[in-house]
């Protein structure tokens, strides 16, 4: 079987998430939609704010009445009236008159523009004098100045961050059609890992590849759900499998570190009806022996079963998966920061190295410093900030290199 | 009433932040631990991984049995027997014995190394050849080399990454002690604001910052919990504070865009029992009108209607008295990234701005292109990626300045 596949390179890979489409659609309330997809193009029904609004505390003017106005030349205009929040002013400005305005107030006709209650002094409840003059639309939003009606404001594929949730709350969309939200199956196997709660003879160890995975598929706003764990038995994962392809949107498999397992899981997957298995081992270290299928129209995952190189392959191969799955039109939402490497780091050619690092600031600069240890050992990602990504042509970096740093 | 209040540094209002304290702890299960922060520090109960482990799949030998080892001169050793995953082998090595065994299974009594199985060839079922030496401790996890019994592991106030939630499981933690997720009441003030699901005539806009906040406490992971829009009216603006008090950590009244407002929610905080004005004005732009107080134990912010302002002071202002509240050990959880300005941007002196910038990679380096618009549109935060701070004694920067971008 095994002779069959090629290792593939981490573009290669990265490529086939078109062969994966986004989840199906919802309406839901634009309260709950942080961290959701939009799932439709979004279009100003109406101006907005839809009128022209002071931005400052002052007095509403039309420009032309404070042209030339200055502390030791003041125009003196009219009080016309009062502008009252969130009313329609009845009253219009002419020239040679202005209005009392708060920020946010609506401009009454004639008015264009607004003079800060600073450069203001009231003379008596009939008159002011203006120390400054100002220009045409100067301290005011005009009517369409942050949208216009049929605007496309948002579109298909963005992610929902503070502002857009409040940009289409804004717009009126009390509801909005997003992608819903994947659920991603996590199924641990080796015969050598026990429940958390039990307590481990030598020789087995805790299950802890699904509670790391589950946290990174919250931390990609996706919801993990977890299949315990399966013993080294294709029947056995056969079942476990099936079922998580049917509740779910995507499957991890994580485990199978040995050879045996690893074997059972290529098996099982060819196994199954409508899969094709399209990664069987990938050039990038750690993570090599990593499976990825395609089973009806969802990816499944056989991810290794060594704790760091779980995460690290979760992280920066997988997530594109899940993003893709989301809706979501740009798949890389890595956050890279550039430091300054402490040592030497040696590399192997031909493969993508990730190096964990510690992050530290120095002055101005971010110092990356590689965390030592095996890829068994969980301290290790305990103490690393970021992945140093290597290149497969690429033998090594020196100390003192600027380099670029996947946050973790 | 303003006149007992000097205006604020950054740096003054951040260290107030000592003048709150961490919400009350509750034990959770460790599968829902991502996101929360740690109220206890975790203690390793045993070794970990408490055996020593295989890392690579291989044959298990007194690493002396392969002293001098080369593919010209292989050592030739008898095959003891099999380690079964998750077993504690029945055998031990001898010096010139090995016995197979795969990734993660346990060496047996006599074993300090692992030889990779493309070291090795199997002869018959009896002997392998043997084609590179090994050193003690070679591919293998030691008993505690991961974390030792009683190592603290984990400190309190640590924020739990998809990796502390990992460990804690394999330490079997299957509960464990974290700060509650506090809850922020969210309450918009002003007459001219009317409920997003309304149909807005001139002179009125919907509730948009309700929305933006909101989203900004999801992302910090916390319950928004929001109270709606209270007219510009003390009696009512008191009685909803005091709602929101009695039932959220901290409360956020945003709007009171004019002096008016501003005066009503300082008068109305004022007036609750036991309760202190800290800060009246920051020296920051946006957001300058941004009030705290502590009200019993709890802030509470009246923060700038301005849907930009409200969301600055949210996120570079507010979020760090949260992440008190939450317990982090760290109140700073943004994150920068250095950028070349793409043109001049001018700044005032004596206040810490904060400019919209919208970043593009070009090359090696990403440039950080100042979003122009007023403070008052949504739509510049819209297009933004990232805020660019310029200090209170700076007085604009120059194009092509390298400068730190914090994320949005």
């Amino acid at each position: 079987m095994n002779h069959f596949f090629k290792v593939k390179s981490l573009e290669e890979v990265m490529a086939l998430t078109e062969k994966f489409f986004p989840v199906e659609t919802e309406k839901i309330p634009v309260s709950n939609a942080f961290s959701r997809v939009l799932a439709q193009d979004m279009i100003a029904k109406k101006d907005m704010p839809g009128f022209m609004r002071a931005t400052m505390d002052g007095y509403a003017v039309a420009a032309s009445s404070t042209f030339g106005a200055s502390e030791s030349s003041p125009a003196w205009l009219d009080i016309a009236g009062t502008v009252l929040m969130g009313d329609i002013p009845k009253f219009a400005i002419a020239q040679g008159q202005a209005a009392k305005i708060s920020t946010g107030g609506m401009l009454p006709k004639g008015a264009d523009s607004v003079v800060m209650v600073e450069h203001a002094e009231l003379i008596d409840e009939l008159s002011v004098e203006i120390y400054k003059s100002v220009a045409p639309l100067q301290h005011v939003i005009d009517k369409s100045e942050d949208f216009s009606e049929k605007d496309i404001v948002l579109s298909r594929g963005t992610f929902i961050r503070p502002q857009e949730q409040g940009l289409a709350a804004g717009l009126g969309f009390t509801h909005i059609e997003t992608f819903k939200t994947p659920k991603i199956g996590i199924i641990s196997t080796g015969d050598e890992i026990i429940p958390i709660e039990e307590e481990p003879v030598p020789g087995k160890i805790r299950d802890i590849n699904s509670y790391t995975l589950s946290g990174f598929i919250n931390e990609a706003h996706a919801i993990p759900v977890r299949y315990g764990i399966i013993k080294d038995e294709p029947n056995a994962i056969k079942k476990a499998i099936e079922k998580a392809l049917k509740e779910t949107d995507m499957v991890l498999i994580s485990g199978g570190s040995s050879v045996g397992t690893r074997d059972f899981t290529i098996e099982v997957l060819s196994s199954l009806p409508d899969t094709e298995i399209l990664v069987h081992g990938m050039s990038i270290s750690p993570g090599k022996p990593t499976i990825l299928a395609k089973a009806g129209k969802k990816p499944v995952w056989g991810l290794p079963g060594q704790v760091v190189s779980a995460m690290v392959v979760l992280k920066i191969v997988v997530i594109p998966f899940l993003n893709r799955l989301k809706g979501l039109g740009h798949l890389d939402r890595t956050i890279s920061v550039p430091a300054k490497l402490t040592r030497n780091v040696p590399s192997a050619q031909g493969r993508r190295d990730f190096v964990r690092v510690k992050l530290t600031k120095k002055e101005n600069l971010v110092l990356a410093k590689p965390v030592l240890g095996k890829s068994g050992l969980i301290r290790t990602m305990i103490h690393a900030d970021g992945l140093l990504e290597i290149g497969e042509h690429v033998e090594g970096l020196e100390k003192d290199t600027m380099v670029n740093i996947i946050l973790l």
